[in-house]
């Protein structure tokens, strides 16, 4: 039986004319090899970003709708010029934007979700044989106005059309060749995963291992589609996304280090019932993602209150702890650019307590304080000095032998 | 009452930010008149060129279905950006693809036709009081697919939108200040035409006065748009097309000149009927335009058929030529990229016969040689050599004082 395959390309794997043509004769040999082909592509390298360049030109603060009418002409471009290298090759193919390709998504610009994929004109041009490139990032809400998905769009298009066709996998094209132990940059040392399952991938990347967006493995996880992600410069195989079974489950998968978080303390703030509530509610009201929290309680019956957030995101979230502080009567608010996250994951991490105090210890080992501690079901984190970090990475990656 | 105007501007008038910004302050100038404004805008600058030459970096023969969705992100640019520069002065305001603005058009991409406007969508939008921006030169085929209109679409786009929306007027915005009596840049002494008919600007833009498309211009006539022509960098009134009193109607309107021309001859074709017929019924197989066309009857009973296409349609055009002369057993076919077609226009041009023979007087004076001649309602045309064109465009243009 033919097999329906989804392969979703990155900016960088069509960054160039050369580029796209090289990803044309990849599509094709898939297409020659007896499967149909979906392929969701986003906008060529740095495009994206020359758009946003001009919109911040001509405004300090454009609106997102016509933002989101900006942005997603950049995918609209490259699944054009990639149809048309495909016809070049000799094989039939067309082009669909969000819209025609049924994307439909929540009213939120910028930032939208896919509520439905209707797959009328997708089937209909697949059963006639065609090779299909739809637009990745974008989508249309139901005034038929169009919506971007934000970060990471492009996975959450291929991921959702694969769950949408029932397609049978769904590829995902990047510059590197898989999901990696640590980042090969930071440990020359670090082994790629021949196989790992949704949840430690994700906390991979959540973690800042950014081959995949969240959202884009949360949803292949949810719908079972099977992710490979791989190189589209060489053909070495990569890392399968899917259902671990208990065989295949191992101690820790890998190691991850983010360093675009801040830290943000609240000091000395009245003890009373609901006023970290008040504090995070504020900040969730201005859509700013809390990560780790720690409270301490002092004597005189006031309390420390630490916690993180995306680098990118500290100004505004010291700007709430502040007015939070004046309101509750706290004493002061400071903040830490240079902290880093390091996580260990895999399936194991937890359940067995020998691999948080030998991470514990390696990080004593090498002289490097722990901030902060948080713990999931499959990892756990430190907050660290951001100097320290890709010191630590290294050893820790040594010295559980990953 | 408030008037609902409509205003194009083209390529060259939103040419970079600061350009798009002048734009954003006229059409808000219009609204704070307290007129409604729909607003029809083009590519910016050269980003046609641009995308045409990726696509053409691409493959030699691009599919028109995929260059128009790739060329239709060109205007998609320009109205995002218009939309964000008028915000940002505090006007309410949406812009609109082709698609979302109800544009129905014909299947034939590169060249396609509206059909139809559906204007739900934009009178829902003006009746929010809104400035509507439109991306010009764009639709969607009954498939929802994206269509382009070809050369002029903009014009065409902001004329239909006029028609459609009963709109009081549609002023064209472009680079120069209005119609001329001929071309300022080769005649000096050109002066800017007040007002003119429909036809009489039909003539002069099929001719080479590239103000306006004459697609446009026959669309208004057609639905009795008034147009207006003028300069989006600066206040000068500009030219209105319209209906023409009996009192405002002259001898002649003026004078132009066209160098994208070519001269082809099949000689010596057998004098059989229908021969000449199938000739041009090849031609207009290969969707080639013919303009002049002269037949000579010679000795032995054979002909000589000369005729004129657009200079980028003569490659093509030669080697129809060449198979129907192989074909009908013709001598020999010859072509001459050297010739140029000078017209003068206006309503009395053919009623009065001094206005032919001093026409033709004023080439015999400089010594230049016509070709071919051709009339109709409101013009005569004669095919020259190009290289006294121009000298003979301003010695008619003395001639006749315009």
């Amino acid at each position: 039986m033919d097999q329906l395959i989804v392969q979703k390309y990155g900016g960088t794997s069509v960054g160039d004319i050369d580029r796209i043509k090289n990803v044309a004769k990849r599509v094709v040999r898939t297409k020659e090899n007896g499967d149909n082909v979906v392929v969701v592509v986003s906008a060529m390298g740095d495009t994206t970003d020359v758009l946003v360049e001009m919109a911040y030109a001509i405004s300090e603060d454009p609106h997102k709708r016509e933002m989101d009418m900006l942005l997603s002409t950049g995918e609209q471009i490259s699944i054009a010029l990639l149809a048309m290298a495909i016809q070049s090759l000799g094989h039939e193919v067309i082009s669909l934007t969000g819209a025609q390709c049924g994307i439909q998504t929540s009213s939120r610009h910028s930032k939208a979700k896919i509520d439905a994929i209707h797959t009328d004109r997708l089937e209909k041009e697949l059963s006639a044989g065609k090779i299909v490139i739809v637009a990745g990032f974008q989508g249309v809400n139901k005034d038929m106005d169009i919506t971007t998905l934000g970060r990471g769009g492009s996975d959450t298009t291929a991921v959702a059309l694969a769950a949408a066709l029932h397609a049978d996998k769904c590829q995902i094209f990047t510059d590197v060749d898989g999901v990696y132990t640590a980042d090969p940059r930071i440990v020359p040392a670090a082994r790629k995963i021949e196989k790992i399952s949704y949840d430690e991938v994700l906390e991979l990347a959540a973690l800042g291992a950014q081959v995949l967006h969240p959202r884009a493995v949360e949803m292949a996880g949810k719908y079972h589609v099977s992710l490979e992600v791989r190189s589209s410069f060489n053909n070495n195989s990569g890392t399968i996304i899917g259902e671990v079974s208990e065989l295949e489950k191992v101690l820790i998968r890998g190691i991850s280090l983010d360093e675009n978080i801040a830290k943000i303390s609240v000091l000395e703030v009245p003890d009373k019932p609901g006023i970290a509530f008040k504090l995070f509610s504020f900040l969730a009201g201005a859509d700013i993602h809390v990560d780790m929290i720690v409270q301490n309680v002092n004597r005189n019956n006031v309390n420390d209150i630490t916690f993180t957030v995306a680098l990118d995101e500290l100004q505004n979230a010291v700007k709430i702890a502040q007015q939070f502080a004046f309101e509750v009567g706290a004493e002061k608010v400071e903040f830490d650019r240079g902290v880093a996250k390091l996580s260990v994951v895999g399936t194991g991490v937890v359940a067995n307590a020998e691999v948080a105090s030998k991470f514990f210890e390696a990080l004593y080992e090498i002289g490097v304080n722990i901030q902060m501690i948080s713990t999931s079901e499959i990892k756990i984190s430190c907050i660290i000095d951001t100097s320290s970090g890709k010191d630590a990475m290294k050893h820790i990656h040594e010295k559980f032998n990953m």
